[in-house]
C-alpha cells in the first residue's frame, strides 16, 4: 500500500507523532510532503468558443474563482453577476493593513494598528513559479510581483528540546545535516558496506560526491576547517589588509543535529510549493482581489449573503439578503450558477442539488490555521540580525517567524509574520482571545529574538475557524474522502456547479481556486453549448 | 596537512581533473569550495578619531577601495584627492548599457547596442547577506537593492556527457540526487552496517531522518510516487476541477545522477557566498561606483594616467598623464598615498617601495574570466520556460546562463549573462574576437534553449585578461603565494599602503576592496595620529 493510499487516521496519527516528538516545523514538513503537491496543469488562456446566446450565469462568491469565471464567462458572452458576502472582493485573498478593522465569529474586533504601507497577508502569501494560471491572471490584470524569499540562510531553526533552547542558524544546521549525511554514506562506501547496493566503479564516483557535496575533508570526515566554514560560516569573518585571516567554526554535534529534527526545517526548502522562484505580489497578496473586482466593477454585488440556492428545469434562483441592511430577502435568477461558497458555510445553505454532491460538501471538513502579524519599532532583525526575508522555525506554537520580503535595508517599523500555526497550534490560538495571541506570539518569539520585548509595538491575528465567511483555512481532502467524494464535488449538477480550492487537487493554494474554475467553467460551457 | 595547506600546484592539478571529468561547472564549485569563503569582518562604520592637522592623501583609482578611502578619510578631516585612469568611477564595479562603448587589449571597439534599461555587469554581480561592508555604503549612498536570485528549480544543468547531452532541469537533478543519497543511507543503517559509526538509537532517527529529507518510501526508496513528486514536479501537474488528477514523475536512474556531475551545480547554492538571500542594485551593480562618484565628485581627477609613485622622508610625489589628450606629465604631492591600482598594472609602474611589497606585488598573479551578455527579441526563458532568475549550469566553456533578477514577467526584449567562465574556458573565449565570442556563446546555449538563434539581436563580451586597467579578473591568491607575500603586500611601506581585493582573504568580491580599504585607512590614520 502506497503512502498516499493511508487511511485518514493513521495519518494524523503519524503528523501527531511526528509533531509530538520534532516539533511543529516538521509535523508541518510531513503534512506537506504527504500531501499532494502544490503544481498546476493550467497550460494557457482558456478558450471558449461558440456564442453562447445570451444564456446568463450568477456567479457566488467573489473570491478568485468567482472572479476568474465572471471574467472568462464576462469575455465569451454570458451575462454574468456576482454576489458577494463581504464588502470586499479577494475572499482568502487579503492584505489587512492599518486602519482596517476585522469581526471574527464570536464578536471579537480587531483594528489593525500596523503604519502606512506595512500589512499582513492572513490567508495565501506566497505563489510558486509553477502556478501558472494565477501568475496569468497577475500578469493579465498588471498586479506587480516580485520575489518571496522563502529560505533565508541566516534565519533561525529553533527546539525547545535541542541544543538546550537555544536557536541555531538555518546555515549551521544545513551544512552540518548535510555534511554528516555525506561523511556517514562515505564510511559506508570507503568500508566496502555498499558492495550489494553500488558497483566497485560508482562507489569511487559516490565517494567524490559525497566529499565534494558534504565539504568532507581527505579522510571523508565533516570536520572544521576552511572547507566546512564556506558552508556554514566562520568564526571570525575573513577580511581586507593584516588582521583580516578567517578563524573557522566548529560543526555542531553529529548526534545532536540528527536528534534535533531541526534539520526538517530545512528540508522544507526543497519541495515543488516552496522552491525557487517564489513571488509575492508588490504592496501585499490582496493586490490581485482589488484589482480583479476593480476591473469587473459593478458586476460584483457586495453585502449580499446568499440564504437559498434553488434550480428548477430552466435556471437557478438565489435567494439572498443585504449583510449589512438587513432587510427582506432577495432574489436573483439566471440560466446557470457557479458556486464558489466554501464548502464549509455551503453545509449550511439549503441548495437543490442532488444526494452525491450534497454529500461531498458535507463531508468536507476544513483545516484550522492562524496567522498573527506583529509590528515593531524597526526592523531588528535586518540591523541586528542580518536576516533578509526567509523564514525561522520553532517547535512553539507560533511555529513560524517569517521575515518581509519587501523594503530591504529600509529604516522605520516593519512587520512581521509572528506566527503561522496548524492542527492542534491552530486549535490553541482560536481559542485565545485576540490580545491574548498577540501576547503569546511575542512571547514565543522573544526566545528567538530577545528583541521583541522591547521593539514590539501592536499586532493582528486571524484564526482562520473563526473567520465567518469560511469557517477554516481550507478543504482538507484526505486520499479516501476524495476517492469517494471528489467527483461528485466537481460534477455539473443540473444548472449549478461548484468552483474553489475545496474543488481542486490544490487544497489551500490560490492554484487550486483558479484552476477549479477555469475546470468548471469549460465544462459549464460544453453543456450550454451542446444546448 | 590540512586542505588549506597543500600546495599551489597540486590544487590547479585537482582543479584541472576535476574540470576534465566533470565539467566546468564542477571545476568551479570546487575552486569556490576550496577557496577561503566570502565573508566579511565588517562590524560596523569605521571611526577614525583625531585631528589629523591637514595632512594630505593622495589616493590611486576610483574603484571601491580608492573611493572607501577618499571618503573616509575625507570625512575624518584629510585632504583627499583621487587620480583615475578612466573617465568614470567605480573601476570594476561596472554596468555596460545600451549606447557603451568598450576597447579592450588588442583594439577591439564594441558598440553595446542593448536596449534601454538593459545591461550587464562584467564584474560583481551580486552581494551575499553577510557582506556588510559594500551593503554598508550602499545604504549610505542610497544605493536601491533588490533580491539576486542565485538558484531557481527550474533551471538546466546540461552535460554534454550525461543524459545524451540533454539538459535535465535543477529540481530534477536536486530531488533525485538527495533521494539516492538518502536511500543509500538509509539501506546501510538498516542492514546494521553502521554500527561501528552510529549507536543503535541514533540509527532509528537516521533512518526517519533519511525518509523524510530524501522522500523515500516506507521501504526507505527512492521511487516514483507522490512524495518524490512533490520534490521534483510531476509528468502531469495536478489542477483543480475533473481530470485534475496528478500524474507522478519517474526519477533518473541513480548511477547516471552520480556519474553526470551535474549534482555539483546543485551544490553550488549552498556555498556560504552563494546562499539566500543575495542582492543586486536595482538597474545594475554600476550603480554603486557611480553614486560614490556623484558622491566625491570633483575630489575624483579623471582620465588620468598613473607612470610614477616616488616617494621620501615627507611626501609621496605621483607622475601622470592624461590619457585621453596625452600631453607632458604632470605631477601632484601629498603626505601620504593610498595605493589601489590592481597589482597586475601596479607591477608596470615605477614606486619607491622596499622589496618585500615590490616582491608581492610582483608574485601575484591575476585570474582570468569571461562574461558574455546577449540580448533577445522576447524573455523566451519565462515565456517558455518558467525560468524566473537563476542560473543554468554547463560543461561547455560558456559555463553558465544566468537570468535577470529583475523585471519578472516583463514583455519585451531581455539580457541574458550567456557565459561566465574561468581558468582555459576563459583563455579560450579571451582568444577570440568579440564577435566570435558572441557566435559561439549564442551556440553553446542553443544546446539549452533551442529559441537562442531565432530570439538573439546583439551581444557584448567582456574578456578580463583583455581589459586594460586590470589586465585580470582579481588577484589569484594560492595558500604559499599567501604565507610568503600577503602581509608585506599589505603592510604600511613608509608613505604609501596598498588597498584593494587584491590585498584582502576575500578576493575577486567588492567586500574584499571595502574591508581591505577600511584595513588600510586605519592603520594609516594610527602612524598619522603617532606623529
Amino acid at each position: 500500500m502506497s503512502e498516499s493510499n493511508k487511511p485518514a487516521m493513521s495519518r494524523r496519527q503519524l503528523f501527531s507523532l511526528i509533531g509530538s516528538v520534532a516539533g511543529s516545523a516538521v509535523m508541518y514538513e510531513a503534512m506537506s510532503t504527504l500531501a499532494y503537491a502544490a503544481e498546476s496543469k493550467f497550460d494557457g488562456p482558456i478558450k471558449l468558443s461558440g456564442d453562447p446566446k445570451g444564456a446568463s450565469v450568477i456567479i457566488l462568491g467573489s473570491g478568485l474563482a468567482g472572479m476568474v469565471a465572471a471574467h472568462e464567462l464576462g469575455k465569451a458572452g454570458y451575462k454574468v453577476q456576482i454576489l458577494e458576502y463581504q464588502d470586499r472582493a479577494g475572499g482568502r485573498n487579503w492584505s489587512i493593513q492599518g486602519g482596517d478593522t476585522y469581526t471574527e465569529l464570536g464578536g471579537f474586533t480587531q483594528h489593525c494598528e500596523f503604519d502606512k504601507g506595512l500589512y499582513i497577508n492572513p490567508g495565501p502569501w506566497r505563489i510558486p513559479y509553477h502556478h501558472h494560471g494565477i501568475l496569468h491572471y497577475c500578469q493579465e490584470l498588471g498586479v506587480a510581483m516580485q520575489p518571496f524569499v522563502q529560505v533565508g540562510y541566516n534565519t533561525f531553526v529553533h527546539s525547545t528540546k535541542a541544543f538546550g533552547g537555544k536557536p541555531q542558524r538555518y546555515r549551521h544546521i544545513a551544512a552540518d545535516f548535510q555534511g554528516y549525511t555525506a561523511e556517514l554514506l562515505a564510511k559506508s562506501t570507503q568500508q566496502a558496506k555498499l558492495d550489494q547496493m553500488v558497483t566497485k566503479e560508482d562507489q569511487e564516483v559516490l565517494l567524490q560526491a559525497m566529499r565534494q557535496w558534504g565539504a568532507l575533508d581527505r579522510n571523508y570526515e565533516y570536520k572544521k576547517g576552511p572547507r566546512v566554514s564556506d558552508r556554514r560560516g566562520f568564526d571570525k569573518d575573513p577580511g581586507g589588509g593584516l588582521t583580516a585571516r578567517p578563524i573557522d567554526s566548529e560543526p555542531l554535534g553529529m548526534q545532536e543535529v540528527f536528534k534535533s529534527g531541526l534539520w526538517a526545517s530545512v528540508a522544507a526548502g526543497v519541495g515543488y510549493e516552496f522552491q525557487n522562484t517564489l513571488f509575492q505580489p508588490v504592496g501585499g497578496m490582496g493586490m490581485i482581489g482589488k484589482a480583479f473586482g476593480a476591473k469587473l466593477g459593478p458586476i460584483i454585488q457586495y453585502n449580499s449573503k446568499v440564504i437559498e440556492i434553488k434550480q428548477d428545469a430552466s435556471g437557478v434562483t438565489v435567494t439572498y439578503v443585504d449583510a449589512k441592511a438587513g432587510g427582506p430577502p432577495r432574489t436573483v435568477r439566471a440560466d446557470w450558477c457557479v458556486n464558489t461558497i466554501p464548502a464549509s458555510v455551503l453545509s449550511q445553505i439549503p441548495m437543490s442539488v442532488g444526494a452525491p454532491m450534497r454529500a461531498a460538501i458535507n463531508a468536507l471538513s476544513y483545516g484550522a490555521s492562524i496567522k498573527v502579524g506583529l509590528q515593531f519599532k524597526r526592523r531588528f532583525w535586518e540591523e541586528d540580525e542580518k536576516i533578509y526575508g526567509g523564514i525561522s522555525y520553532t517547535d512553539q506554537p507560533n511555529s513560524m517567524i517569517s521575515y518581509p520580503s519587501t523594503d530591504y535595508f529600509s529604516k522605520g517599523k516593519g512587520v512581521l509574520l509572528g506566527a503561522y500555526g496548524f492542527g492542534p497550534n491552530a486549535y490553541r490560538y482560536s481559542a485565545m482571545s485576540p490580545e491574548e495571541r498577540i501576547k503569546k506570539t511575542v512571547e514565543y518569539g522573544s526566545k528567538i529574538h530577545p528583541q521583541y520585548p522591547v521593539e514590539f509595538e501592536n499586532g493582528v491575528s486571524v484564526a482562520w475557524h473563526r473567520v465567518p465567511w469560511t469557517l477554516g483555512c481550507a478543504g482538507s481532502w484526505t486520499e479516501a474522502l476524495r476517492a469517494q467524494h471528489y467527483d461528485n464535488m466537481c460534477a455539473l449538477d443540473g444548472r449549478i456547479i461548484l468552483a474553489g480550492e475545496h474543488a481542486s487537487y490544490i487544497p489551500a493554494w490560490q492554484e487550486g481556486a483558479v484552476t477549479s474554475s477555469l475546470d468548471a467553467i469549460g465544462r459549464l460551457h460544453q453543456r450550454v453549448m451542446a444546448g
